[in-house]
């Protein structure tokens, strides 16, 4: 085959067929297709978009460029969830025991954060001990002992995906909804699952912006799972503000336990308990909504999901201490700063983007990806939108440790909170449903 | 500056400024820029363009790469000429000896072969001991002594462009107006010239295969040159029939000096007087249409443009004395064969295309760049579109070394000349004149 006949046929709007696809991952990992003929077939593909048919074999090509695990000796439905990403999403650290303590099988492989988005990986990691990096031997042990398993992306699994998605980044190429779509979908199909429920951020502190580009990725990725007999749901949720009160690594440990304990903020237990809901049906445990929603409150009010965390932190060898004094366990910033309102009133916004990014620059986030995570520092949010406080009231405590990074997160969160005098409308937190 | 970000704005439909381009195509040349980075890049161009102000600016950031000539001390107006290539396209060869001998000087640098379409350079090294590779020094030497110099493009011009030609090659970024026209015009425009003219072929043996497109290309370079303060006109001619009737390399030599004693196939005057007729309007010496082509005459018919042709033979190390008896000097195929008329009646059509892959075929072309070419092989043509012929009479004879790429030859040629009982419609060769 001719890689630059397949390049031309893209950038011409055409078809490329499945051995083509096939034949060009293939060589792309191996390194017999250079970077730069990707990269263009890359941007013609940015440009031109992939057709169903592609796109279902794309992800296939993706998935079997590496190692694709086997989980058929589980007895337990196995689920994943995924989220595209969020300010203040920690909603998997809280789900996945909740619904493992329902009976599913969770062999869940997170990512790290980026930009102004946090990582499940890094929350975790900042627990004591705490590994994310577990080898084939260790993730099925997890798995079977605890029906949970929290750990990072092998590297053996769609190594296509690291490679493209470097490239992507270095090429203007990521945001690519047949792109991201085959790159999220490709690794989530390596992980053997029965159902999976996918959480499509959308709003200002989300990567799509638009209600139109979330439900076209929601669905592109929905028709990719089902194209492989995976039962997959996706649900178009709000990231206009931050999700819950804290934003950032130990501090959003701290909340999961919350959650985990019959607490926590109503909009990300509201979160929570609608993926969860889904999580239940894709995994045929239960397929109505209330009785599920009843099953998932149960678990964290009588201590199970707690349990299954608890378990799994050991298992990881993080310090499961952590679900009872979370405050002595994980680490402090040495210094906070309290953020007052300027006026009285009931807040009516708080720019996710400007907070997430704000975390980022006390050192909670990554700007590059070599950058390293500081997991003390972050955002505790006092009030929400909708809540109503007075002038001079906290709006925020930022957590920090270096007195520049405060200065430029102060100045990043200028106009980020919005305060009027009625009551604004509330936000519909789940905006739609696609399966 | 951020490539990742201009590459964005180009994918987005944006507009890159002067300084981003000249940095882009600086960095690009010093390696600072990946490959990959600039196949997006490419890519980019190639599905949204670039507006004319851009177009400006990245021809001179090319041009500026690398050396730029200076002729300031040469007095003639010194003028060249461009084609965009076809099949038997020898013009350059008697065209430029017969401008040079009215008073133009022409620091004409040509390029190779490739596909089905020949290469001035690899022509003219048909003839025994002609180099084409000439320093600085020797070029302007060759210039001043003879009033034309007949080279292959230095290492040091626009070295970004033999950088981007190449990875457009590999990437099928090749056919993009905004691209190709900014190749040409760079390394024209680093020749010092004062007029330019450019002979942009159209038809089924050209590289533009519609008239729109060649338009489209004729008229971005003609802007650019305007940009530049060159006077710059383009011809569109016509390309669906070979042009002459010697299509190969040692053989077309032949050809060119029939036309510069005054002789050769009607078809190839024409369009060499038409282009002589801009160069000899550009250069300032003769704006009237006919008094500059009886000018042109004149020199082919006096042997004034011979005699050029074979100082700059000599001067550049060939064997001057091919113009007299080309058929000793230069190289010969040891084995011919005759092709027949299938019917008798009126050659409707002969197309160029699929002569010009024959002829590459038997060696007198390159299928990749890394092939060598073999000079004494290649096609001549018994008659032409629009010549009355009896069945069985010669339409054409193969020159060629090896008897199994006579074969791939014949197999190539099968349709290729179309006969019938009415005389076809007179091909019209110039087709257009832009400026």
């Amino acid at each position: 085959m001719n890689v630059v006949e397949l390049i031309a046929r893209k950038r011409d709007g055409g078809i490329l067929a499945t051995d083509e696809i096939a034949w060009l991952l293939q060589s792309y990992t191996s390194g017999a297709v250079p970077d730069y003929q990707m990269a263009a077939m890359a941007m013609a593909i940015f440009l031109n978009g992939l057709e169903r048919s592609e796109l279902v074999e794309w992800t296939r090509a993706m998935l079997h460029s590496g190692e694709v695990l086997d989980f058929s000796s589980v007895d337990a439905p196995k689920v994943d969830k995924h989220s595209t990403g969020g300010v203040g999403d920690k909603v998997s650290i809280p789900l996945a025991p909740m619904v493992a303590a329902c009976g599913v099988a969770i062999p869940m492989m997170s990512g790290r954060g980026l930009g102004h988005t946090g990582g499940t990986l890094d929350k975790l990691e900042s627990i004591p001990g705490f590994t994310t990096g577990l080898n084939a031997e260790r993730f099925r042990s997890v798995l079977d002992t605890c029906g949970l398993v929290l750990a990072g992306q092998s590297e053996t699994l769609v190594p296509a995906d690291r490679k493209l998605y470097a490239l992507r980044d270095a090429t203007a190429t990521v945001e690519s909804i047949p792109l991201i779509a085959s790159s999220i979908m490709s690794k989530k199909l390596a992980e053997d699952l029965d159902g999976l429920v996918l959480d499509v951020k959308v709003g200002g502190g989300a990567f799509m912006k638009s209600l139109a580009r979330a439900k076209s990725l929601a669905s592109t990725m929905v028709e990719i799972g089902k194209a492989y007999g995976v039962r997959t749901v996706a649900l178009l949720t709000a990231m206009d503000s931050p999700l819950g009160k804290a934003i950032g690594n130990a501090n959003e440990i701290i909340e999961s336990i919350e959650v985990l304990s019959g607490g926590g903020p109503q909009d990300l237990i509201e979160v929570t308990l609608a993926l969860g809901v889904e999580m239940l049906a894709v995994a045929g445990i239960e397929s109505d909504p209330a009785k599920a929603r009843a099953l998932l409150e149960k678990a964290r009010h009588n201590g199970s999901a707690l349990e299954v965390f608890a378990r799994v932190v050991k298992a990881q060898g993080g310090d499961a201490s952590v679900v009872e004094s979370p405050d002595r366990v994980l680490p402090k910033a040495p210094l906070r700063t309290v953020v007052k309102a300027e006026a009285g009133g009931f807040i009516q916004a708080m720019d996710a983007l400007k907070v997430g990014v704000a975390a980022m620059r006390l050192g909670a986030g990554r700007e590059r990806k070599e950058d390293t995570i500081d997991p003390a520092v972050g955002i505790n949010l006092a009030a929400k939108p909708g809540d109503q406080i007075d002038q001079d009231q906290p709006v925020m405590e930022l957590m920090y440790r270096h007195p520049a990074r405060l200065e430029e997160a102060l100045a990043v969160l200028e106009g980020a909170v919005r305060i009027g005098e009625e009551p604004p409308e509330k936000e519909q937190l789940i905006i739609e449903r696609l399966d």
